[in-house]
Parts: C-alpha cells; sequence; structure tokens
C-alpha cells in the first residue's frame, strides 16, 4: 500500500493501493445539505485580477475576438516562461498557470494542421514564422494531412456536401478529459511509476500491432508526465509529490488541465468533476484552522478565472460551426453516489457561486448533474443561478449514473465519460435531413446537384408515398452509416497517430474504455417531415431537372414537441435505427458505438447546407438545435416540448440529447422564490421521465432584441445563454446566429 | 492497352494492359552466346571523370573516410540543386545525379534517428544545425526513439549483450528494390495513375486499420512520384513520359534509384537485375544506327561510377559490424528465364566488364544469377573477371528461380526479392552461438553475467552430456526465436510508421508481397560444438560462481566443411530447427518469415561477444562469417568445404546462404585458361548441388599481408576482395577486420 504523508487523516484503502480517485473521493468527502448562506464574497485580489480580466476580454473583443496570438513557438509544456494575468498582481493569483506566456494570447498548435494554424494567425493578421511551414510539410506530417491523404472521393463529397460535418479532421478532436484532480491526489512521481509499471506489464508475448502502439502511446504519456513537471517548475512549483493543502489541490490539478490545453486543441477540452474532491482538501484545511471560507472561495474563483481564460486559435469556418470562441471547459457539480449519498459538498456551491463573485460567463461550462434527490437546498441555489445568469446546464444524473457509474465527468457538451478510465473518440455529426432529401432524389444533393450517395432510383411521383419513402429512407440511411463510421474510423486513427494526447492519457487508465461517439443533425425536421408524409399530403417541387427542390404540404399532422406519440414514436424510431445502423459496422480499436443528437451552434451551417423539408422549413433555414423540436412546432406549452423530448431513450444516445429551452420569467412566477420553485419542479418532473439534459434560459425575447440591437450596453458585456450544448456571450454570437436564437421558441407559458 | 510512342518496336501486350517489367523483357530482350571481344575500351570521357572520381576517393581516405558532409540540408529528393563529379566535365557525364550538391559529401539522414544523424556528423568533425535537433526531437519522432519507446527492458538486455545483433533501430532497415527499371519503361505519369487507380480500389467497405494504412501509404508514394520527377526537372530532365532511347532509359532508371538513396539509408540500397533491360533499349538504338558501343560502354561506365558514389553517414558503432563502408547498391547480370533461354545479354558483359574498364571495385555489388547452364563464353567471362578482380560474387539461379521466378534481385548481400512485387523487412541476426553458452549456463551471458535469458536450471555437469545439452538448446533457441520475432515486429512496425520508403514503394506493386528476414549467426561454432559435445569429450571450465566460462575438448569430433555426414547433419538440423522455431509466431503485416545464414563483416563484432565454445573456438575470437566452416576446421580441400555447405536446404533459408571461399591462384591452374575453366567447373559442380552462393576471391594470403602492411601502394588502392556477402576495398578495412580475412582458410587445394 502506498504511503504518502500528505495522505494525512484521509480515510480508504483502495485508493492507496491503485489509482482510485474514486475510492478516495466515496471515502472522504462530506455532503453538505445546508443553504448557500455561507458562500463569501469576491476577495479584493479577486476582484482586482477578475477586473484586469475584464479589460483584456474588452480589449480583445474591441480587436475582433483574438488579442494576440503567437507566430515564434510551437506550444508545449514547456514552451514559455511563467506567464500571469497582470505582472503586478502576479502575487495574488492564487491558482497560476497561462496557456502561453500572455493571457489571452493564442497558441500556436500546428499538428492538428498545419493550414489551419497558419489560417488561424493570418485572419486575425498575424504571420507565423515561415520556417513552420516547412516543419510540418517537409519534416512533420500533421493530423490534417494524412487525413487527407486517406480519404476516399466518396468521403470528401459527402464531407463537401456537409451530409457529414465537423469532422475533427483539421483540429485536435478534444473530448478526453484527463483525470486531472490525479495529479493533486497522487504527485507525478506515483503516477509515473504507475505508467511504468503498465509498460512493464504491456504485451509479454506476441508484438502484434495493437501492443506496439500501446507500447508507444505508453511512454509517450511516460514523457508527457515529466514534462508536466517541468512545467509546473516553471512556475516554481515541484509537483513530484501529492498536494498537501487546498491550495496546493487547486494548482496541482490546475496543471494537470493545463499541460491538456497546451498540447492540444479539441474543440471540448473538459475540466471534469473536480468539485466534490476539490471539497476534501478544503475540508481538511479548516478543520486545521489554516484556510477561511473567503480563502476557499479565493482559490475556486481563482481557478474558474483561469478556465475563463482557456482560448485557442481558430480559423472563420470552425467559428461558424462553433460560434462565440467556446472551449467546453465544462465542469460538473452535483450528482449522486452509487450508494445514495448526495455528492453536493460545499465546493459544489462555491463552484456555481463564481457566477455571482464574477458575473455570469460561459466558461467554465458548469454542469449540474441533477436528479430529483439532491438537497432541496442545492437544487434551489442551482434554480436561482439559472434563472439570475441563464449560464449552467443541467444532465440527469438517475440516467448516467447506471451506464457511467457516479464519478463520470461531461467531456463536452453533454457527454459523459468515466473519468480517468475512459476516453472518446469525438465524431461530430451526420446531417439525417439531408439524408431524407438524398432518398427521396436517388442520392442526389439539391443544393450541388452532385451524385453524393449511391445512385439509387429516386422518387418519381408528384405526392410522396409514406412507405415508398421510409423504404428508401432506410437505404439511404445504411449508406450514409456505413460511410460515417468509416470516415471516423480513419480520421480516429491518423489523430492517434499523428496528435496523439499523451498529456491526457497519461492521466487516464492505461486499460482505457474506448467510445466511438457519432450525432446525429436534423432531427425534429426529419421527425416532422416523416409525420407529415404520413398524416398529411406532401407535394414534391421539382426543379427542371426533376430533382425535389420544394414541398407543398397540405393538412395538418403531428409534431415532435406538443408530447403527441404520433409522431413523438417516429422520433424514438429515427434515434434507434440510425444507432443500430452504426453499431453493424467495425469500429476503431474496438471501441463502442454511442451516438447523441447534439447540434451545436452548428444548426444554422448545417440548415444552411439543406434544401427545404416536408415539415415546412424552407432551404437554408436553421436546423433546430440538438433534440429540439422544430421552431415553432411546439404548440402546448413547455411541459409537452419537455415530455416529447423525455422520451428519447438515453440508452440508445448515451453521447448526449440535448435540449435547450427559454423560458420568459414571468412564466414561471412572479416573486424569485416561485420561480424558483417552479423551475425545481419543471426539472424533477422532466428528469423524473429519464430525459438527458436541459439548457434552461431565463429571459424574454425582447431582452435578446435589445442586445443584439445595443452590444455596446454595459449590462450585455457579460449577457450569458445557453445554446445548443454550451454557453455563450450573446454579443458574441454572429448577427446570423443571435437572430436563429430569438427565433427559437420562447415559452411564455408552462 | 497503353500506347507510347517511346515505345516503338517493342513487343508484347501484357506490361502495356499492366505494370509489367518483366513480361516486357521477355518479349523483347535478346540473349547473347558470344564472347567478350565485342567490348569497348573506355572513353576518353570516361577516363577524364574516373581519374577525377579516384583523386576524390584518394582524398576522402586522407580524409579519414569521409569527404564533405551537410549540416544544414535535411536530405529530400528535391533538397538540392544539380551536382555533378566534376564542374568542368559535367558535359560529359552521361548518366547524371547526386545525392547531395557534391560527390561523395553525404547527406544528413535524421528520419532514421536524429541522435545517430548528429553522431555520424560529430565523428568526423562537423556539426549539424542545432535547429535540427529540436525539429526531429520536439517535433518530429524518429525511427530510433520510437522504437526504443516501445522495447521491453528483456529486448534491450539481448541487444545490449548481443545475443541480438545489428538491428536496424537507428537508420533505415534498406533492403527494398524498387523496381527503377519502370521509370525508363512507363515515365512518371503512367506510374502515378496507376497507383492512383490502387488508391482508388483500396479499401471500398470497411476502413480497418490496415485498409487505412495503405490507403496512406498510396498518397506518400504518390507525392514521391511527383518528387522524383521535381528531382529530375532540376537536373533538366523530364521524366513524365517514358524513355525514348538508351540514354534516357539509363538516365530515368538512375534517376528512381537516386530517389532511393536520396531518401533512405538502409544498410543495403540495391539497384537490382537490370542489366537485360537495359540492353533492350542499346540494342535498339544500334539497329536504328544512333548508338555505338563505345557509347553504350561508356552508359554502363557512367551509370556505374554514380553507383561506386553512393555514401551515407554512419557511426562507429555501424562501421564496426559492417566494415568498409558497403552500400550493398547490388546489380544482377545473368541468370535463365523460365522459358529455358539464357538471360545473358550483351549489357551483362558490359557491366561485368565495367571491372576492367574502371578497374575493380566493392560497388555496385556486381552479382552473377549462376546456373550451369548459362553460355559457356559468359562463364567463361565471368569467371575470367573473378581472378582478375575478386570483386564478383555468384547464387544460385536454379535454386532461386522456382521460388522467386525469372525476374528476382538480389536486395542486400545475398537476399532474392521478385523486383517490383516484393519488399522485405530486414532483420539483422541472432546469435546461436551465445544462445548455445545460454542453454549451458541457464540464460546468464558469461561476458556481462547478466540474467539475459530466462533462468532454467543451468548445467551444472563437469562434462555435457549431449542429450541434456540438446534438450536445454531447444528451450533456449524457443525463447530466443520468440524474442526476436516480437523485436523485428516492433522494428518494422515503427519502421513503416516513421520511416516508410515511399520512394521505393512507389515503384513496387501495391499488392505487395513482404518477406520477414530473420538471420542466424555462430552457425558453423554451433555445428561444430555439439559435434564435439556429442563425438568427443567437452569438460566444462567455471568461474567462482560456477558459470561456465571455457571448455576444454579432448578427443577427434567431426566437423563441418569436410563433406561429413555426421557433423552436416548437425548443420542441416540447426538450420531446420530455429526456422521452424520462428515460424511459430505471429510475424509484421502477415509477412512471410525467412532465415539467412549470413553474418557479413559483423562476424568480427559477433565473435567479440561471444564466449569460448566447445569447438575450440576462444573467448572474442570472431566468429567464422556466415554459413562458412569456421577457420581451420576445413582439412579436406574446397570441394569438400563447399560439398559441406551445399547441403543446407535454401528452401529452409530464402533469404540466403552465404558462402565466402579463397583460392589461392595456383591451386586452380597455371594458365589463365586453365584456371577460368577450373573455376567454371567448381562453380558448376557446386551450384548442381543447390548449393546458394559463393563469394570467390582468387589470391594468396600473401598479398593480404603485403597490403595490410604497405596500404599506401599503387596497386592496392583499389585491391577489393569479396568478404561474407560483398566486396570491399582490402585497405578500407579495420586491422582486426584484416586480421579475420587473413586468419581465413585460403585454399591451397581443390
Amino acid at each position: 500500500m502506498m504511503q504518502k504523508k500528505q495522505w494525512q487523516g484521509f480515510e480508504g484503502r483502495l485508493w492507496k493501493e491503485e489509482i482510485n480517485v474514486r475510492d478516495f473521493i466515496q471515502n472522504n468527502y462530506t455532503p453538505y445539505e445546508g443553504d448557500s448562506s455561507f458562500l463569501a464574497d469576491p476577495t479584493e485580489a479577486t476582484n482586482q485580477l477578475w477586473s484586469k480580466l475584464q479589460e483584456l476580454q474588452k480589449e480583445e473583443r474591441a480587436k475582433g475576438g483574438v488579442l494576440d496570438m503567437e507566430t515564434e513557438v510551437v506550444s508545449s509544456l514547456t514552451a514559455y516562461g511563467p506567464g500571469y494575468i497582470c505582472e503586478e498582481l502576479k502575487d495574488k493569483e492564487q491558482v497560476v498557470g497561462l496557456q502561453t506566456d500572455k493571457p489571452l494570447k493564442r497558441a500556436f498548435m500546428p499538428f492538428g494542421g498545419i493550414k489551419m494554424a497558419e489560417e488561424a494567425c493570418k485572419t486575425y493578421g498575424y504571420e507565423p514564422n515561415p520556417k513552420f511551414h516547412k516543419i510540418f510539410t517537409d519534416y512533420h506530417k500533421t493530423h490534417n494531412q494524412a487525413v487527407f491523404d486517406a480519404y476516399t472521393p466518396e468521403m470528401k463529397k459527402a464531407r463537401h456536401n456537409k451530409i457529414l460535418t465537423g469532422l475533427p479532421d483539421t483540429y485536435g478532436r478534444g473530448r478526453i478529459v484527463g483525470d486531472y484532480r490525479r495529479v493533486a491526489l497522487y504527485g507525478i512521481d506515483l503516477l509515473i511509476a504507475m505508467k511504468q509499471d503498465d509498460l512493464a506489464n504491456c504485451g509479454y508475448g506476441s508484438m502484434r500491432d495493437n501492443v506496439i502502439r500501446q507500447r508507444e502511446e505508453l511512454a509517450e504519456q511516460i514523457r508527457a508526465l515529466k514534462g508536466m513537471k517541468e512545467m509546473a517548475a516553471i512556475y516554481g512549483f515541484d509537483i513530484s509529490e501529492p498536494a498537501k493543502n487546498a491550495k496546493e489541490a487547486f494548482q496541482w490539478l490546475y496543471f494537470g488541465y493545463l499541460a491538456a490545453i497546451k498540447t492540444q486543441n479539441g474543440a471540448a477540452m473538459s475540466v471534469g468533476r473536480v468539485s466534490t474532491f476539490l471539497d476534501i482538501y478544503i475540508k481538511r484545511d479548516m478543520e486545521a484552522g489554516i484556510l477561511t471560507e473567503e480563502e476557499a472561495q479565493e482559490l475556486v474563483d481563482h481557478m474558474t478565472m483561469k478556465f475563463r481564460m482557456v482560448k485557442f486559435a481558430r480559423i472563420p469556418s470552425y467559428n461558424q460551426l462553433f460560434s462565440g470562441d467556446p472551449v467546453w471547459a465544462t465542469l460538473e457539480v452535483g450528482g449522486m453516489g452509487q450508494d445514495g449519498r448526495s455528492m453536493v459538498t460545499k465546493t459544489d456551491y462555491r463552484f456555481l457561486h463564481t457566477l455571482e463573485n464574477m458575473g455570469p460567463s460561459p466558461e467554465p461550462n458548469l454542469t449540474v448533474l441533477y436528479t430529483e434527490r439532491l438537497p432541496k437546498n442545492f437544487k434551489d441555489y442551482a434554480s436561482h443561478i439559472s434563472i439570475e445568469t441563464s449560464s449552467i446546464q443541467y444532465e440527469n444524473d438517475d440516467a448516467m449514473r447506471p451506464v457511467w457509474g457516479d464519478d463520470y465527468s461531461i467531456c463536452c457538451c453533454v457527454s459523459a465519460t468515466q473519468t480517468g478510465k475512459e476516453m472518446q473518440f469525438f465524431g461530430a455529426r451526420a446531417n439525417l435531413a439531408k439524408c431524407l432529401l438524398y432518398a427521396i432524389n436517388g442520392g442526389v444533393d439539391c443544393k450541388s446537384k452532385d451524385q453524393v450517395g449511391p445512385a439509387y432510383t429516386p422518387i418519381t411521383s408528384e405526392y410522396l408515398d409514406y412507405d415508398e419513402v421510409m423504404a428508401k429512407y432506410d437505404k439511404m440511411m445504411d449508406w450514409l452509416a456505413g460511410l460515417y463510421v468509416n470516415v471516423l474510423n480513419l480520421i480516429q486513427y491518423m489523430h492517434d497517430k499523428y496528435y496523439y494526447e499523451a498529456s491526457q492519457m497519461a492521466l487516464i487508465d492505461t486499460d482505457v474504455r474506448r467510445t466511438f461517439a457519432t450525432g446525429i443533425a436534423g432531427f425534429s425536421h426529419v421527425v416532422d417531415s416523416l409525420s407529415a408524409i404520413k398524416y398529411a399530403k406532401v407535394k414534391t417541387i421539382r426543379d427542371e431537372n426533376g430533382l425535389v427542390v420544394d414541398f407543398e404540404t397540405t393538412g395538418d399532422f403531428p409534431k415532435y414537441g406538443n408530447d403527441d406519440d404520433r409522431a413523438d414514436d417516429i422520433a424514438v424510431w429515427l434515434l434507434q435505427t440510425f444507432m443500430k445502423k452504426l453499431k453493424k459496422h467495425h469500429t476503431y480499436r474496438e471501441s463502442e458505438p454511442t451516438t447523441s443528437i447534439l447540434t451545436i451552434t452548428s444548426n444554422v451551417v448545417y440548415g444552411k447546407a439543406t434544401g427545404a423539408l416536408p415539415d415546412g422549413r424552407k432551404a437554408g433555414a436553421p436546423l433546430s438545435p440538438g433534440a429540439n423540436p422544430s421552431y415553432g412546432a411546439e404548440q402546448n406549452g413547455l411541459l409537452a416540448s419537455l415530455n416529447s423530448v423525455a422520451k428519447l431513450p438515453y440508452e440508445w444516445a448515451l453521447d448526449g440529447i440535448s435540449n435547450t429551452q427559454t423560458i420568459n420569467p414571468d412564466a414561471i412566477g412572479h416573486t424569485p422564490e416561485e420561480r424558483i420553485n417552479n423551475l425545481v419542479n419543471v426539472m424533477d418532473g422532466y428528469f423524473s421521465q429519464g430525459a438527458h439534459h436541459l439548457n434552461v434560459n431565463v429571459f424574454g425575447t425582447e431582452k435578446l432584441l435589445d442586445a443584439m440591437e445595443h452590444p455596446e450596453k454595459e449590462e450585455y458585456a457579460n449577457f450569458t445563454i445557453r445554446v445548443s450544448g454550451y454557453a455563450v456571450k450573446f454579443i458574441d454570437l454572429t448577427r446570423e446566429q443571435q437572430l436563429d436564437v430569438i427565433a427559437r421558441t420562447c415559452h411564455d407559458r408552462m
């Protein structure tokens, strides 16, 4: 059994026998049932630093979204000397460490793709040293080049025609959450020793490709761990040993995360489930009389400030997909243990409280792991924060816990992943609405006129017949699922080869579970379109070549989002059918295929590329985001809408079912208490049906309209809203996306 | 069917339907039965250029073996502008193209291992630009680093203790012969089109790792083909189209080879079987009256001069293994077709004639594919060249043709490979003599005292019992074979990943046959030692720890090399047994395991690391090379020795059985004619028994002694001898190796 003096006062055995943070947490955390009255205001240091950071953020916005960019240094664990928010205030930073040498300066990260890295610089007026072009073209091949080397023409065509979209072929795939807590609990030296032991026990016997690959990956992980020590030493810290107090625990954990964001530019770079873990250290220090509540809150605020600063250099096409510069520094609070105890601690409150101490913010992407059984006080507090800030999201702990246990993290917007035991192959999404049009048009894209899908017989009748459409759609989805899995197999293979996440995988078990995440776009439109074909009359409108380019739908038909089983059954059928088709195929590294209904802000770009649909949606109009019912489809209020989404079985979409709702404050009550209570009741009802996720926005459309027209108003500087999968400052969205958000249903009644 | 105006006058169909050089040769070559009287003397240009090159070679030797080294440019197809032997004579060079910008200047090739590349420079007083260290450490990982990342401690120990030796883990594995003739026959554009077609037809269906890997490799091959065009353009040639005459055919073919040696630094970088092919072009031009014999010979001489100039930057430990700076630019002449026609053409004579026109030379490694059925005139001429120059080797075409067809090339010293249809995973060798000592000492190395092999019970008796030794040896070989295959699996995997031979593989069929070449060292000593244990009395001599460190053998015992079945049966058993053990294991990319009995000059280093043996060989003494009988073991003359070696079944050592013999000129005759006749008779007899290979040296020991003591004498400047697997200038060997060569049997009687 390992013994460390830094562990004094900690209970339990198993976590000392092996790397097992969950066991440490379960043996040592103290649930908190009380209310939020203990919370402390920001310290003077917090106010100063946050004010400085806000100035920088303002400057960043004024400069068109990027404050500064690196052009001379390739990002790595040790590429920079120490960096601080503000040189004069650096002694006040309780948690230190920047991605580069200056705050908000974006690193140069060419391993995902040199062209993308260069384009990102040039977009903002920076010129990377031309030597890097040669190095990352002639000497070192990048992930992007490798993927395009191996793509088939069919894949390129599907990608170009955006039936497969957002594929991680030009940047890091992200969605891997290192168990950053391990750095604090064990210190780097023990982690190295454990990985060395794994290496010693890997591949005895025949050296087959998979064993060789794993051995090399372990060597890279060990190298990364050593690099983390060097990185910490640059800031004057020795993280060889476990953290001995709360301040070190915060700092060590953050260094683990910093290593990830210095070496990978994945779309989602989540922090994970850290609050209950950190609470154990805070509590021990408080009991020892060496930490006050103010100091504890300061640690939480300062680390959170760091998460608010994470930035990557992105290109315009990326920003179109993921608008508002998100990084998905997702961080969870709440949840229950397998033993029935609430895992809410005072530190869960403290993290939510950062939204009060430093105002609303899109990052970190704060997520409440929700269950009706959470302490009433905590549910009320979260509800209060939602109503005040619209910055947090909720996910159903009762749905996820049976699948992922009680130590999962959210690795992107909504996707659960077992912390330290799992990694995910991120796979963007397939546009099933486009696929429906391909089924009708025999694989021809009605926008580009390209033969993208297989040239099956198109539908030639004037009116669509449900059975004929379904038969053809089934075949076209077969094709799409196969192609999609193959594209992802190829991308993940190349990512492992050219852009392996050594720093993150070093903090995950060697014997890792791998999920293969796919995704669905255009969900509600397919459901409503099929319903229209079944229950109404859909006439095809053809262009001069006979291609169906629009529809005239007459008669009424049930729509998804109204708690009407006629439509909702189609929704369940669609999800299960596509998932089954995906599962037929071999997936890279024997990973487990999953899917999500989750489009983030990309619903706008996807919609642009998608023709008119039988549900009445016009060509080019945004798709509804995630699993949301279509704009205007919901006619029966918030609860009916939630009931429809709740019918989608999470078991068939383990990567997540994203639902974003906006409620007019008046619709949920007239006093703060009433609103809090009602929102809690809504969520209790929604999640008890097995629903997976809810983004809660509490504001009226008029506020959005005003913010769009008057972004300069001080009150809108940090006005944060939840969009599909993350939160964003409303004024950072493009006008197009602002209009999309405004067009979404804002429920005026329950 | 492809049609090209450059093909006018060429017969046949299949080679126009697909890439098939063999079919082109068979349809178009003209066997030559006449004698050597047609051959032309060197032209003035040849004499001038060769004289210039000799000056440079002299200068190179004077500077310690390296004339110049690159420190600022990483070698690639297009890294340099044009380079010539001599700027003033450049218009006289009929075949142009250098590895770098200057003759004999060695390129900087870090992809195999940056440390090795740097060490090579530093050894000779050069300092590579330090930026490369960072680039090939932080940005791009090299093959060497990757292999060492994945090695197990057991592998490192086996390597360190030299029971596995010469592993290609710090440089290119080599031994891949691109079908360079394709460049001449088809031109690059057709080759690109064919590879693009392969890419289009690769991996329809499931994207599994092997398909993805192959797609990426094809993309790299196509990139390399495009690079070759650019490379040729630098010299003012457009190789998009097929060669239209002999001069272009020589130049195009050489550009194909040049691409290989600009991008890979494998130990063996063979040219392949080109003479019959090139003869077709010469003959067509002669018949058209646009080429004379002098001009034809000039083309052959000038291309050969280029092969004599191939150089790589090497480190001292490499030079110890492969002494005298060899590159195995192996080039074959002779052989028979499947249809029974001799493939000897006038150009086969012309290539051998370069040894007269420009004197003896180790490179290109000229190899006669021998069969009794070759035209008598040609056998006589080859024999004459052997007697005059000791620069050529013979391999049994009758043994190889049934396995590899009639268009194989020798890809290293002696190993056959189907030209354009096969690649080899080179795997160095296992020291079976050391393995015998491990069997006796329970896996402990008697030199290092390390427990290297498994800790099986050692032999504790004073006298060795044959059955006990054999049982233990069997188990220890089991271990060694398994470890060896695993080491090679790992090396080959990393080589494909980090140092893929795109330029060579671009000139080989996509659907390639892969052999997995292993090798045996210490062969004759194991055979004689087992014979001693069986037929004489072997007493163990132990050190203070009980480790057997020497032997006292009393009594007579049969020895390998005397045509005595009692010993020779053990030899066959040893080969078959080890091969069977190798075959039990999974080999990388489903390759076919083969083995060789072939040690090159590494027999000296291997011997140094090997303790005393029961056959009487002292600790540290050189092993006998390849399949050669042990020094002094042969007591019954040349023919008896040859008969012993001929008993080893080639079928069990498809990678080759190397035999090097030195004959005193007087032993084979007293007139040139007598000697020629006798040598031909010796070879007819030897090869008709199925023997695989023979290095023929014709000189006496006194010449070696004199050359060792007086290297400055003009007559020894180009004094070339055949050592195991290649030819070398005697004065370029280390003294240690010169002494080894001198110690070998020089047959004074038949």
